[in-house]
């Protein structure tokens, strides 16, 4: 099993970064427009990016501190794992640790989506630091897979 | 062992990018401008950045094809990890399949590090579409670890 790494620090609140994670109207402003669905606890909510998209079960969310989801429906390789958002409070910033985890094989696709997470968490940053984030279709284009 | 896995795609061709992980002025432009030594297999190439930076052994260089390095010097977590640039051409795109293998744990500098590393292989990509990267001591600021 290989996992999905990043860390970001952004200068907002806790409150601020977890409304982005557990909002309708938040994940849509920076991760995916088409995004739908009931983020509480056992409920799924559906991204969509132009041909595809992933179901995401929310397993946790703690407010100010943690959200975990499990792949319920999407490509054949995200299809249960993990993604997880672990927030804390450092130096003024609201450090957001991620991890996408249970890949079962480092997969070309997985590389991929490691540098696109990357983008994405850049733009959940953007979006609490200045109110616009970058979410698709509006999204960092970083190569022929997009 | 964990690794970090990226991918990302330039339209640029595979000499470029060669050129650009393979030539001090090359890396200066996109990673860091405090860049010196030797490019050539067998040789060391030092990175810095501000307070720190890593020392590189050349261990494989094949044009267009691929680049491996070793760290020889630079933060403990790092020393004997290797970083291996994979490079093939897909659909007018060069791809670089990137991989920073061989940390002994996840510890969270990793996920930090991991961030940086796609902001930088963005910044290659820009630099060799562009003739303009983003290289430290201008490089994107992710979080309060810089």
């Amino acid at each position: 099993m290989v996992d999905i790494l990043h860390r970001i620090g952004a200068t907002a609140s806790a409150d601020a970064v977890y409304a982005a994670l557990t909002t309708v109207d938040g994940l849509a402003d920076w991760w995916t427009r088409d995004t739908a669905g009931d983020t509480e606890v056992g409920g799924v909510i559906r991204f969509r990016f132009g041909p595809g998209g992933f179901d995401m079960k929310v397993l946790e969310a703690e407010p100010a501190e943690r959200v975990l989801w499990e792949v319920v429906d999407g490509p054949e390789e995200w299809i249960g794992t993990r993604i997880r958002f672990d927030l804390k409070r450092e130096d003024d910033y609201t450090v957001v640790v991620f991890r996408h985890e249970g890949w079962r094989e480092p997969v070309e696709f997985m590389y991929h989506c490691s540098t696109k997470w990357a983008t994405f968490l850049l733009s959940l940053k953007k979006l609490v630091e200045t109110g616009k984030g970058d979410p698709a279709p509006q999204d960092v284009r970083i190569s022929n897979w997009h």
